[in-house]
């Protein structure tokens, strides 16, 4: 069986601006969840930038992607409209989407959505408590009832999102708000999973709870099915008319 | 208590195209269907259409609309992105929005959905059957078991929508196929509602039954709370943090 | 219009074996809450309780009734099965079934949801706030972003529900747990609240904000249609078969 | 890796009282079932029926099935209730079931559901068609856009069900009806398909297509997890209370 094929994508500008991030993140977010998932059977992750020609998005990188995690922050205007188009139609044809923590402000998390994705926030090195609320999804596998982050921004509701297909995890943070942290959707053949936890300065993604998580969305989220959706035929009838 | 605002927006480019259509209907589909609003009880309805500034889809006009009809056929292309985010905005905000037969392919209702909402079609004037899934949602008062129309287009599935939180109707066609014919959303904190059946030249808007549903699905989609949802605050702790 | 006629139900034992709770509801806690909803615009409220003949859920009772109320805690096994059989399709013919914290473990609530609805608890006078999640769902009327109950049983996930049509509250303990409080079901053509506060001795039916949330689901849940589904009709074809 | 153990339960009258499907089904519709599961790769199929002793349905034999196929028709109700009991709590714990045809009036599909599964029918050997909505579903692997059966029993909506999960297959029927003919729910961490098409005469669970949603149903429905839900633990305070 081959692999299947993750695109991790960042903008990749704190890695560049701010120096913290580069202590903590060396090769970049992207580095490090891509590093994680190269060493899981079955997975072979490459990385895309902002900064690259399209955004290393360009219609061959998504033809040979089976599940794109998006990281984002500081830079989600710069992302080209055509790029978020040509995302969107590959997750409809039956791509995987995973976005973590900020991209929920990403355009293209706002665009598979049809809402503002918005929330409230907090950057207060709080203590999380993620509670695993189903316990038998692909998702959770290897994941107790919950795990502890001991130092997050806080993500609080009302979180401006559709009704999630399940909803995975809810958080529970020090500072007395809750937010669901883990929700999945489908849209057109594709599969699409939000993870709250994130940051460019913590080092959240380093954390075996998160990275497990990460790993098992992306076999979670691998494609079942590849077939375009925006086609309107003009057919005939099976049944004899009048 | 005040009357319900309804916006019944048409691109209107058929019946400046096509006799047949003015023939069918002399004030337009917009007319048609306002005209008939207008003479409910609690029920204040006015038109715009494409070709008027900014397509009759003002701010002003926003904001007084409490929900929306779209009819929509063949320049779908034409409605500014600028309109579109406006009205899905007011659609988040709390207006309901309801889309009538192919505005399925319209640019908002794509917006709002995130998919490509495409389908199948046909034009052979067949009879179809729309079976009423739900009898107790208020959007099917007064409509039996099932209701026909003896001669419609056909749309035929996979019907490329994010699963509907109610399926509402389900058509029988006479050609051999199936529909989700009517189905709600909630997106933000406004309701959508997809209504299948209508046409042209077809007199489907002088149907009793169709006549019905749009009138109920419009106090059905009326706004429950107005709260724009883009926004993303930073909060204060509510409980003491270390 | 008539008023809607709820049915607070309560097994009324607690009241009965424990002083300290006829100390904070001398009427009983179906007695407090009947109280205050015969005080709200257009509902008329009455009780019964386990110990009345057929636990004064009567087949009359019953048709006489658009939305029950039950609370129970510690006799659930009491409820005779033929009792549990009629609510079940009273509700499934349109009633609405609101049920109040322990009543997540009554054979009614089990019996609607198929599941067994269990959950974690620790009794320890602990804060809970609860999030909105929902401000523009009819049942949080007036209800702002979040409210605190000071002294509350915690109830903890996994609370073993089928995934709710809506969620409408998350709540927030001070242990570190969290809850999904307030949750919406259809079943049949009835409509099912469950809302987790609720005490025999912590005076949670006297706060203001709970009561408004009772109130408003009391009008959320009235029924749409009365329509009992338990039927199996043998038809003839629509249609000429060959 | 172990097989799947699978476990086919009929009623197995008809073939006792029918000469006719004796003469369809020689070793009954779970012997047919059954034997073409045993020539899958990866599972193993036994049968058991309603005359055996505790209908073959012992805690043993539920402990060690991963799914439970249901085929019933005209004895539903001498299914012990100790025997659904069992059943119900195994699916809670993470076994999967499969609800075939009339089974969606046993015990067992009513318990799960909560609702009455009520419908309409008709005997005419009809045509119908199954138009496959979700082709990116592990159920619809390897089925087209639709498949056809020349001779059926009509079952026609309204469905007394809660809303599916996802919404499989639509069934038009000759005779005018449409049908919600494969459904998925989860309920605990079980997981639970509707199958429509069977018969006792009709030689229904001979045709490649409904042999092919069967054997991916099943593959679907395997556990993800065991973990019995009925269980409500007293918990200690994770963070400190006052």
């Amino acid at each position: 069986m081959s692999k299947l094929r993750v695109l991790v994508w960042n903008e990749g500008r704190h890695e560049k601006t701010d120096e913290a991030v580069g202590k903590v993140y060396p090769e970049g977010i992207h580095g490090a969840i891509a590093g994680h998932l190269n060493k899981q059977d079955g997975i072979e992750a490459r990385t895309a930038t902002l900064d690259e020609p399209e955004h290393g998005l360009t219609e061959a990188a998504l033809t040979s992607t089976d599940v794109l995690i998006w990281w984002a922050h500081m830079a989600h205007g710069e992302v080209a409209d055509e790029a978020v188009a040509r995302v969107r139609e590959r997750v409809l044809s039956g791509m995987g989407l995973i976005c973590l923590h900020s991209a929920h402000y990403s355009k293209i998390f706002r665009t598979m959505m049809g809402t503002n994705c918005s929330l409230k926030w907090r950057e207060a090195a709080e203590k999380e408590r993620l509670w695993n609320i189903e316990p038998g999804h692909p998702i959770t596998q290897g994941i107790g009832e919950y795990f502890e982050l001991p130092h997050t921004e806080m993500y609080g509701e009302r979180f401006d999102i559709p009704t999630p297909d399940k909803l995975i995890f809810i958080s529970w943070f020090q500072g007395g708000e809750v937010f669901r942290s883990g929700c999945t959707w489908e849209r057109g053949h594709g599969r699409i999973f939000y993870f709250r936890p994130g940051h460019e300065t913590f080092p959240i993604y380093y954390d075996a709870n998160v990275l497990r998580v990460i790993t098992n969305a992306v076999r979670w989220a691998a494609p079942r099915i590849i077939l375009p959706t925006d086609q309107a035929p003009n057919v005939a009838a099976i049944e004899p008319l009048p």
